[in-house]
């Protein structure tokens, strides 16, 4: 790893990222080929907040936020600050602090794969962070990371100005090249489901909606009646 | 594993059923003879949800929901869905579309031992769910499990037909033909308890209330002052 | 482990243990150079809780929380129960019961190395807990443990009459001599903070705040563009 | 959960236990139809044992191995000792007395979903343990469980004269009554897998010998030279 | 993702692949700016084993090992195949049959972000592999995933051609084209170690050999006789 | 935490340590009340290994090395170096250098709440480990922590001077003033459980040596035979 930042990094539009974000994480995932989704070790850490913006990348060492205020300089209104980390680490690396700062920027969100401390103040701000834990414990400023170089953040890699969507179910990133076809195709699945969900709300099964009764039966599923017992 | 969906089992009464839901998890546990209950790895996507429910059992394949969609059919007014799965997996096998599903044909919960998605949805819909993980990651459809054979479920083997209670304590599974022995001796623990509360919020300790000084005392516990030093 | 209950206890004094809880567990961790932190698997069992108090200790067998019923009657007015266990548990060894026993003694909180449960009645209750795990098991009484030793408590050694710090983000232990000093360096690291929050509102860089730029380029770091790609 | 220990239990037959014990694990599990496997964090305290017996189930409290002592008078030659805990429980519940004591009945080793220690010793005495963990923390005999009722041992449901084998790759539970039909499919898999072991030896793909181009084009994958780049 | 195949990668050098493989884990990765380390939980199945090779990568999909099988057959003498997987899973996605078609490719190891079995059988033929979980557990071959696309596999972005070294400390990856350079540095690395490991083994502390004496002063270390006490 | 190194520490007497480690963790851990032990996942890097010293404790930073070598300076031989760690971390900040250099101060092992590498180096240098990872995760040296602090290492308070002794089945710590009373308790018990073993060898139930069938009876535990069924 070189200790380096890259600036001027190239974004994704905002426009297709503000479509993107109304689609939610399910949405985006299913029309990115179910591809680009964070572990679900990754939570939120108040509910409810929802975020979508270009990615910065910061590549922190265990235990050390340095690169976090490093990572700070590069980031413009509309961006989501992607932090990962050389090692696992649940230290509290970013609190109210860092972002009183990215507000100021006019960043979106935080999403970090490690700890993220003053929880409360996070949520009386409104600023929402993605994080692996909940932790007051301290870090150090003692060893230079990377800023703006792919990261992988909770399994996935990310690059720098690649689309990130997070909301109650999780983080998605989409690459900026595939960002407006996933848009396109995620709008036209969330228009689909609109009318399943009427249809399924009217007691029409989804074994029949779907007509998975003749493949399942390929697949060697019998019915059968419950066995007298008891 | 035989891929078989068995239909029509016997199911719990529907009185005992709200008998037990109005105890609760901890109280029909402990009714039970302290079993039943399902690792605390298993928790509600959204916090507050109660249940009460007979099980309609699914046996499904990781990252795999086909199975769910088959559980639905088998599904009546009052039941709750219980999803084992073959294999360790956090994927979304269940989110708002299937709730709709199950909402629109009575069911009132959901239990899984895997992952869950569209939490804002469910939490709005009002749709209960107890799950392993909430994670967005999309599922196929493509390998037959089974529906209403008894599973494993956080650690605990569930029949169909038995009855499911859960809250934000957990989730506790009772025998059908345990349950009404376990409502009576839960609804007597209760009556208790509630005496037991007013004499604790007297300010009596339990240690006399439960009569405990003397079997503390020949199991060989010893009190002392404090050791002068520092 | 002698099966012992040490009576008398000294305790840090309330008024450093207000101080202290104003303060807050980040805040109360940094000024105690960074230690006395429990590990972050200690989570509230409800949001937005706070508790600051003098720590009354008990060691615990797993499944079992007859100490807990001992402990109760060494706490006074001010107290916070700390529960160590002799090995990993998750079971629900604390729940409404004890909460009512414990309030009616002005016991302020309860931090334990295990499960808890009976969640709702504790949230309306207004009585914070920390636990590792929230579980309905219920837990025998059957084999002593000890009150008022040092325990091991998700990671820290807690000594009776220690001032302990619980909120949002986490659990905090001060020794008892060290209270005044620490809440001393505390409440001037909160003062300070409050001018830096103001500056990095105005947009000022931490980087510029905090002069780090001189040695982040000491210890290697380099800024380049993006190389042209894509 | 009744204090209840029950004699006299039906077991497998000898024969069809020495049949599966020489298929192993994977075999037996392919052959059940992909079940009856218990998780992988179970795992041989020793490399390299293998067994194969009926089983004896012992259901114990954490912490507390009293129910094991009472489980082995139970054990005739042959058999193998299933343990299942109340709740999750890593501790030593089982050492070399134990084991000299169940050498001394014939069983031929031991499957617990807890700790065990005295890990030395019992490679030295060749008598084989699958463990959750190694531990040498002790327990106390204090709170009854149950013996030969159906125990759920790392998700899986174990009911008394079962088939289990077990090896370096897991351990696998065969009902009583599908023994027969399991070592006949398993001994016909064997036979089978050798034939392939052949052939893909001599270098030809499993994707030629199992016949797999024409439904993977089928289900959309397609191959493409790698683009120019770097 | 799409369902694809990319054939003809580029590959690093063999002679560089050899070199590294000299260096071992630990010096590979310490030359590569401490990067490019998989996650401590991707272990040997079998102790002792070495591997280096360029990277064959697959996507596989939870519980299905079809894309191995199509994998295989992009595999040169050399190669080493590295799996990933789309979400969590603990299958035993590879076995001995594979390895044996492996083998006669002559591939040189298995990494795989998931589950491996027949451990006794790989251990016999002396076929390495690292795994996430030793499990008997069978798949499916339903859902297609991808080969030779980038992979993040326990942590890491692997891209196919890659220099993937792996020995008891674990598996590092080296990009094709830092191969050359990472490996001078290493060997230069380990010359110097030879030297240390002489000179502390000749009783040289390491604080006087590296000197760091007086930065420890600087950064505030002190030096204190035990006080009087006990 | 202060940054200080403590120097001339008070250690147990070289006899006991003798006695203790002859002993075993298992038999040293009950004679001490069942308490001392270390938590399971701390596990030896290689099998077969044991060591008994005088505790030489480190408290380090995550990914952090710096304060081992400091703490290797006030070694004598006959001790064993015991770190913890101020947060979770599993970096490989030990290896076969710092081994060379304990090895030449007459130092006996390492207990590491973290991680190890060059594990094939230290199997065949003999030098044995106990750590909570394996991996070859390189470390830096930045900032201090302190030596022969009393530090929390899985899970148990160590303190300077005190007792470990290690093996297969963990790690135990044994206060320098209860040394020699618990090698004495610990001899006695070992007596006593070769006669055990014999009497079991031989054939008779652990139900009737410990004569536990009272106490079994008394406690609810009741015999009957199996139903007729199946």
């Amino acid at each position: 790893m070189k200790s380096v930042v890259v600036r001027n990094i190239k974004r994704a539009e905002a426009d297709v990222v503000k479509r993107l974000g109304a689609l939610g994480t399910s949405t985006v995932h299913e029309a990115y080929g179910r591809s680009g989704l964070m572990k679900p070790y990754l939570r939120p850490v108040w509910a409810g907040g929802e975020a979508a913006g270009t990615a910065v990348t910061v590549l922190a060492q265990p235990g050390d936020n340095w690169m976090i205020h490093v990572g700070v300089e590069q980031c413009k209104p509309g961006d989501i600050l992607v932090v990962g980390c050389t090692t696992d680490n649940t230290d509290g690396m970013f609190g109210d602090l860092l972002a009183t700062s990215l507000k100021a920027r006019g960043v979106v969100g935080l999403i970090i794969d490690a700890g993220c401390r003053d929880v409360k103040s996070l949520r009386e701000m409104g600023f929402p962070v993605w994080s692996k834990a909940i932790s007051a414990k301290g870090t150090v400023k003692a060893t230079p990371g990377a800023v703006n170089v792919p990261v992988v953040c909770a399994g996935v890699n990310v690059q720098p100005g690649d689309v990130v969507v997070a909301d109650d179910d999780g983080v998605v990133v989409v690459r900026r090249k595939d960002a407006g076809d996933v848009a396109a195709k995620g709008e036209k699945r969330r228009a689909d489901e609109e009318g399943k969900r009427q249809i399924l709300a009217s007691g029409v099964l989804g074994l029949d909606m779907y007509k998975m009764r003749e493949p399942l039966a390929k697949a060697g599923l019998v019915y059968i009646d419950e066995p007298e017992s008891d």
